[in-house]
């Protein structure tokens, strides 16, 4: 046991050297002059781009607006939402159903924008929820989480939601091995290498965004980690990142950290496609949900599905490759020419460069060092374009500017390092605050990155603004990389925890059919009610259907009575407004759910479960004009069994006293 | 019905007609030039103030820095936060225990922070829950919810909750008016007017923060909306609007909007402190609950309380009085001096402001017009100082910069409008964008307000921004107050819906002894690991306890087995570090609960109820180091009745296979 906490207490040195000392006395001295009219955007004037931010352990996404670092909206995706009702009415509820049931959080790592050859084009935005491995569909017409899948056999979907070039696949590897789910979950722990698989999930994208998973392969049980998808001449390749390949089951902060090199897996899916075709796939059993969201009834249904098609890497021979990569690497990421291939090993002080032209010719020439567990290992030297010497302590993630240049984030020396693919000459490194994680070049993973800004996303804040008790929020660095050098422009906290993000020009999503309101008469909600006059409360047995309106400033009805203790009753909500930004919001006293924030043509649903005898207000809790103050109603609850008659009203005052 | 339609339509035009035209076209031009630079703070510099920003729909506060408008945090105080934990782990469950069970949402509208001597002292600041009413105390020591009290007798918790010049009370009123708890509530909702009551509650709040109530005042059934305190030389008296006068049950949007005047109503509650040390006050049952945080133990209990204190405002002719106030007051506004109050009747155009000794006079003269249900009424003229003319429609809420200058909002004409609160003439008026709802200047509702910024908090966004589906963050917009004439710096978008807001200056809470971790030596929770040594696994029946730590980077323990299906696992999770900013998350696969966020040195549990045989990873969510990745473990559940041992390591790999 000593030698194990010798080690750790190493690495927590290793990893905390950098606070050891005051902080740098050239913090506020690196901005550059302008830098206050480069990020200041007027009153009334629009932002250059997007930027979609990862939200980590609030599960959700931040929109952003760049340079401004304005947070435009947060969109509920893995999280429940109470401010909205995400998760919390009876139409979102669906969204959040898994096969373990009914999950309220998850840790959302990285987003992926739908690209079209290898560009992205503002469609929609995929994200990965960790925990319970799911990958989610955001619609950017409509910033409106759209469709979620459930990936099974998997744990820690964390190598997500990397897609290909043209948006065939978005694919999920399990960070966590675990035994399949058609196997006895029940072994020892430290059974691991025999019983424990990786998996990869190949999830197929329709014309219209849907998700379904094409297959599923098979690998030793490692840690895969991150991936990025082939573009260009590598288009029909996947570049998969594992660590612990030790295969280690307990303390892996030790025991995950003994080889000098792990792997980064290509995967040749295109030759995957060809070996379903021919029937080398084997449907295995599992359960995993599917969730959608009808824009048309503005309500989500949740599937099972009971199999999944499963290739084994193994058997054969030629989609899997391991490229030997130092470390414990971690990012994995492609050049927008799709030649290089860069292996971030956190651990490392240097930065390994694959060529895919080289890993082609070496699996050609069989240029092979054996085989991990079945699979063939190309030898380093003959993957390797180069590597960058001496770059930094502890690479995590690389993004590229279009221009020849990648820049990468060390974690352990607090920096950001600019170097050339080609050359592997470093070119600039500046300072970051503190611990960088990912980072982020709008279009920075695609063929076509547009290279103005970078946003660098970091994991320690300590004194870099003022302080909010032992809780801080995470810090991003905005600079400016127009020129030779990096200038930085801005720090600025975050939500959640920020890994990856994604960002495109303003115009590509702004001009692209953006949504203002839902059309009223196109409303098929089950439950809509199209005007007042149609407002209406119906019991059948112990269950109340209340067909309300909202219009500035009343609902319809607004005095309700016959309700009883022990009834089952459904607000069903319809905004009859049909202009831009006239929400309104429904709220009971004393729920034990969230509001609804209900979009102008929309339908949502809260369901009450009225408790004890009493009268009980609702109101609009979303400001909607110079009357909103005026716009509630009442409810009467009355005993079990009382024989008040079941009656609604407005402004008439009917019923009876 | 007609008719009601007629108006209903014509309240509609009111309050949009703005969005008739297109925007307006200086909306850039009207920024100073040199805007860009005031606002922005350069990266590891600090701003010079924090600013409190209410939630609303979010339930939440926000923390933002000024002049930068950067959101340091959001602070969890009356909903769910997946992203922490709050309302999901078992310590801070008991937090958001109501009357009427758990409730995972509210709608937050107002916050006052503590004063001493009439000046905000950043101690403490107070939220107000609108829907299930409750106030809450955070504490700027930590930025952490540390108690919440229930407000019986009440429902629409609106005008709430502010505070006496010493923090000797915070008030809250019903805006809602119901039956009292203690009668019977199965009553129509057309009698309102003979069974519906108002409360307004005074809480005590003790020397260390503690909250009481002290007192209620039972009112006519009215809506009682906004209050101020006095201060200087009205301290001693509370003012509160009030509109529905008419005591309408359905339409409020027509039926609330028919009598010319509503009232302020002036509490002297230094009076009705008398009245209760001479026994005048009957105690009523009434059932509310109490929940306290402690920082000892890191854990919430929720007390129920069984009666409340209560005052008869008819009875007690003078702790009450009716100032009559324009067009269905909201609000209401007491300037530094302590002899200003304003009413803002949101249908006006014009503002009254009332003199405090004219009132006291005014009383003393009897100069009363009847009394409404019981309470005095004063003549309109003899509490009148005057009525600012032309100043705008709309009004709604009006800040002071301690120069003699008042800011009032417009919602219906969207502009903000500065005038001398003596000479009530009109200094300066600028558009806002669009339909400004309440405002701030830091320290604006006290004795001494800062007087240089001033944030005007919009209701509606609409083309601010770069567009994001129908769902539109609320828009603030930052002027600097410190000239002549107001100019605006910076349009920012807010989380939730922001009302209410304060602000002090930076160094007022920052060197006021913030926590920036717990010591693990004064953690009292009954479930602490104080080593990892201690590090253990406890079975009880169907119970276990998991006593674990948390350290860069692994868990202890790490390997859990002998856990079955039915089983209730409580994973008590202690973060050993003791530095600040190295908080560890902790999540399982599949769990129907969230996250934890856990603090160094605090405790936190999560329970888990495992539904299926097979090996569960656990892992940190919050990246804590290099190795952080590395930070994971698995359990192993087996079936019912399985007689796998229960078994616990971390290194050792010591169960046998």
């Amino acid at each position: 046991m000593k030698n194990i906490f010798v080690k750790t207490s190493l690495a927590v040195v290793f990893a905390s050297a950098f606070f050891g000392s005051c902080r740098p006395k050239d913090t506020a001295d690196a901005v550059s002059g302008d830098a206050a009219q480069k990020v200041y955007v007027a009153p009334g004037k629009y932002d250059e781009f997007y930027n979609f931010v990862s939200g980590g352990f609030s599960g959700q996404m931040s929109v952003y607006a760049l340079p401004s670092a304005r947070l435009l909206r947060v969109v509920p995706i893995f999280s429940v939402d109470p401010q909205s009702g995400y998760g919390y009415s009876e139409e979102s509820k669906p969204m959040l159903n898994t096969s373990h049931g009914f999950v309220p959080w998850d840790d959302q790592h990285h987003l992926d924008m739908s690209q079209t050859n290898g560009e992205v084009d503002g469609r929609w935005i995929f994200a990965n929820a960790n925990n319970t491995p799911r990958i989610a569909r955001v619609d950017l017409k409509t910033f409106k989480t759209v469709e979620i899948i459930e990936l099974p056999n998997s744990a820690g979907n964390h190598s997500s939601p990397f897609i290909t070039e043209n948006t065939e696949y978005v694919v999920a590897g399990t960070r966590f091995s675990v035994p399949p789910d058609n196997s006895n979950g029940d072994v020892p722990i430290n059974t691991y290498k025999e019983n424990f698989k990786g998996y990869l999930s190949f999830v197929k994208v329709g014309k219209e965004g849907q998700m379904d998973i094409a297959f599923q392969i098979e690998t030793p049980g490692v840690n895969w980690d991150l991936s990025h998808a082939g573009k260009g001449k590598s288009h029909g390749w996947f570049f998969f990142s594992c660590y612990n390949t030790e295969q280690a089951n307990t303390l892996l902060e030790v025991n995950a950290s003994q080889k000098d090199k792990d792997f980064i897996m290509a995967v040749n899916w295109k030759k995957a496609e060809e070996y379903i075709k021919a029937g080398k796939g084997k449907k295995i059993a599992a359960k995993y949900v599917h969730n959608t969201w009808d824009e048309k009834t503005h309500s989500a249904k949740s599937e099972m599905r009971n199999e999944v098609l499963v290739l084994d890497s193994k058997a054969l021979k030629d989609i899997c490759y391991m490229i030997p990569c130092p470390k414990s690497p971690h990012g994995c990421d492609v050049d927008p020419t799709g030649e290089f291939i860069v292996g971030s090993g956190k651990l490392a002080a240097l930065i390994p460069v694959f060529s895919f032209d080289k890993m082609v010719k070496a699996i050609a020439n069989k240029q092979f060092d054996g085989n991990y567990d079945g699979i063939p290992v190309i030898k380093y030297e003959a993957a390797l374009h180069g590597e960058v010497k001496k770059p930094g302590l502890g690479p995590l993630h690389t993004e590229f500017d279009g221009r020849g240049n990648a820049y990468t984030t060390f974690f352990v020396s607090s920096e950001v390092v600019k170097w050339d693919i080609k050359t592997l000459k470093i070119l600039d490194r500046h300072p970051t605050y503190y611990s960088p994680g990912h980072l982020m070049i709008p279009g920075g993973d695609s063929r076509k990155p547009f290279g103005k800004y970078m946003v660098v996303y970091n994991k320690i804040t300590k004194d870099r603004y003022l302080p909010t008790g032992p809780e801080l929020a995470q810090s991003a660095q905005l600079f400016d990389i127009s020129g030779d050098k990096m200038k930085l422009l801005l720090d600025y906290p975050t939500i959640g925890e920020p890994h990856y993000a994604q960002a495109a020009p303003a115009d590509l999503i702004r001009n692209n059919g953006q949504l203002k309101f839902y059309k009223i008469e196109e409303n098929h909600n089950p439950f809509v009610t199209k005007g007042e006059k149609e407002a209406k409360v119906v019991r059948k047995g112990n269950r109340i259907d209340v067909y309300m309106t909202s219009i500035r400033s009343h609902f319809a009805s607004d005095n309700i009575e016959g309700i009883k203790v022990g009834d089952e009753v459904y607000f069903h909500v319809t905004n009859l407004e049909q202009d831009w930004d006239v929400p309104h919001g429904f709220a009971i006293k004393g729920a034990d759910n969230a509001e609804l924030l209900i979009m102008p043509g929309e339908t949502a649903t809260l369901k009450w479960l009225p408790k004890k005898v009493g009268i009980y207000p609702f109101y609009c809790t979303d400001f909607c004009s110079a009357l909103h103050q005026e716009m509630q109603g009442y409810v009467r609850v009355s005993p079990v069994g009382s024989t008040v008659p079941l009656t609604f009203s407005l402004g008439t005052n009917m019923p009876a006293k």
